[in-house]
């Protein structure tokens, strides 16, 4: 196996690891923020990197559109093509056919659908997306899935995962096949194959446990360097989310990195990590913050209230992101009622800080064995908070893009 | 005289000067970046210093619409507001309710105007134009001007141009009333009042030169910290503009700061620089930025051409901007043509660098007593470059905000 995954504490279910990837260690938990167009929204590479951002997400099914991912390889990767040389996860597109494109056909062999772009036809199979994606250069890919609608009837679900684990064996048939001649041409080409890429499974299975458990199964049996929860945050209530993480996370093998996709509000990523996920990423700190939305230890802050008119304290007093130490509530709300570029950046980059402290918060709890009283102080933090959860903002969604 | 003006070298008509304000010396010829509404556009503050910034304009009309002047000042003026410690000056608001408002009303008073933003009812006069700017805590205010619009025959332009002449005595008169309070209440709040602020007069006339003579010998009889050139860049042609320029600095004292305002493109501010003038400001850099036409040593990049699509290349080889330290062509060029705001950022960055870096080589070329030598260089360079000029684009106008 090419990635390799060291579990260094554990607490209760929750991991303290490190992943090693050819473009340098990610340590465990982690939130990995989402630059879909390569490109973090509004933050540039080397903001992420002072935020300590060690792993960002990519995507397969846009960057296959524009600038097209042959054309990414021939300019020597995503990592030199935006400059970023810490580690890379790519989503396959699987979610993205599903959730974007203008008209979807599946087949066995694939999915054949309309670009959102501009209505030109395409085709991903299994084999296709993990050639992309390794043209990527991704350091962790993605198998191609089929996402499943909700709600969806037993009959139906089964059918698609069934699909998927189909999908799943061919995908990590192409990415081994794919491994030999790109190894070997490492060692001509120290830009682009510095490590070995990871194939990822993705449990899918619809809100029916015994089918999370079954192509959890099945997918471990086919042995993956790491396997992700996916299928989820697609309109089902909260409670559902959790207990479906749950009854999948049992299945999947201990010793390898556990992925769930798509989550979440910075109380969800604790707790996510609390039940033993390892990497989380979500759209949410980025797109909250372009609307206006911000987290603090203080509780969510909508900057756009009238309130922080005159308000000269820092959006967050225990924050030491560039942010915080520098500008005032009041400013921040004058930038956002202006629809000043600056008020964007400047909120993008303090959500983010935000969610990637909360979760280093998380490992060093976790290294001090002290993770069950940071926890039940969290959770009673929040239940104090006057704030309405963000997941009931209609203006934000959804949580992948 | 509050302000400090030194003129340490000259090279024919151009001079290197130097600006004591209460925030900083300010080292000229300086083009000055366009902060109209507390932040210049897409850039941080942090990025500002880094370029070399040490003035940026605040807009009167802007900040007294949103969040008000008054209220910036509870917050302890516009330096603290945006968190800027370097100097600021502000336009008055006289160029932007002529070109901005919805309706517009000049009396001897001052002027009536609605809101470009809301359509509300507002009065702007030479007094309130004064403590306006005296509120948001300038280090370099300008007089309250009418600005005569382009073409007007010889009767309306000496109209208007008189009626900037009694407007700027009323500023002034303003001005002096304003300082001895102030002066006193700076031993106070030191947050607000660190040095005293400057009042600049607005020469007008039109295209007129024997009246723009005839302001400029008015206005230096009353004898102002430093002296502007408006009412250009109107849609007139640019021969013309070049024309009113030279025919106004000869009357202009050679021991104040004259500031050729809402100029221009990166030949056009070393010409004026050639001409006399010590400082300049526009929004073009920033403006074209956001249009994807960007500025280099090389000539003009449209950075949306398909050319650019496989090029590695920094933007300009010969900028040391952290975007061309860390970015290809190829990479902006996506980022522009998937419309992200990291695009906007990164472009708006590295043409502020290039303008910043311009001057500081023009300074420097004063210093040596090779400014001629600089000129003829770059004079020949731009006759070979195949790019059209950026006044030409149609999307890109006006130059001041």
């Amino acid at each position: 196996m090419p990635l390799r995954f060291d579990i260094l504490n554990t607490v209760g279910d929750a991991r303290r690891g490190r992943i090693v990837t050819g473009h340098g260690p990610v340590e465990t938990p982690v939130f990995m923020p989402v630059g879909t167009q390569a490109t973090v929204k509004a933050v540039p590479q080397d903001v992420l990197e002072e935020l300590g951002a060690q792993i960002i997400l990519g995507n397969n099914y846009h960057l296959y559109l524009r600038p097209g991912a042959e054309h990414i390889a021939a300019l020597g990767g995503l990592h030199r093509f935006m400059s970023w040389e810490r580690a890379i996860l790519t989503d396959s597109g699987g979610f993205q056919v599903w959730s974007l494109s203008e008209m979807r056909k599946v087949s066995e062999e694939g999915v054949q659908f309309r670009s959102h772009l501009d209505g030109s036809l395409h085709h991903f199979t299994p084999e296709s997306a993990t050639a992309s994606q390794i043209a990527l250069g991704a350091d962790i890919l993605m198998a191609f899935d089929e996402c499943t609608e909700y709600p969806a009837d037993r009959e139906r679900a089964r059918a698609s995962m069934e699909l998927t684990v189909r999908w799943a064996e061919r995908c990590k048939k192409a990415w081994i096949a794919a491994r030999q001649p790109r190894a070997a041409a490492a060692t001509h080409s120290a830009d682009h194959a510095e490590g070995e890429s990871a194939l990822f499974a993705i449990v899918q299975g619809g809100m029916h446990s015994d089918l999370r458990r079954e192509c959890a199964l099945r997918l471990v049996d086919m042995d993956f360097p790491g396997y992700a929860i996916g299928g989820l945050s697609v309109g089902e209530p909260r409670h559902l989310t959790h207990e479906i993480v749950e009854a999948t996370l049992e299945h999947l093998p201990k010793d390898k990195p556990r992925y769930l996709m798509g989550v979440g509000t910075p109380e969800e990523i604790v707790e996510y990590a609390a039940l033993g996920v390892d990497m989380m990423d979500c759209v949410h700190p980025t797109r909250a913050a372009r609307h206006g939305l911000l987290f603090t230890s203080e509780g969510k802050v909508n900057i756009k209230g009238a309130c922080y008119a005159a308000d000269q304290r820092p959006l967050d007093p225990n924050c030491g992101c560039r942010v915080c130490a520098r500008y005032s509530r009041a400013y921040l709300r004058h930038l956002f009622s202006t629809h000043e570029l600056l008020g964007q950046i400047l909120n993008s980059i303090h959500n983010l800080a935000y969610y990637l402290d909360t979760m280093k918060r998380v490992r060093h709890s976790i290294e001090l064995g002290e993770f069950r009283s940071f926890l039940s102080g969290l959770q009673s933090r929040n239940s104090n908070s006057p704030a309405r959860a963000p997941r009931e903002d209609p203006t934000i969604a959804p949580s992948r893009e």
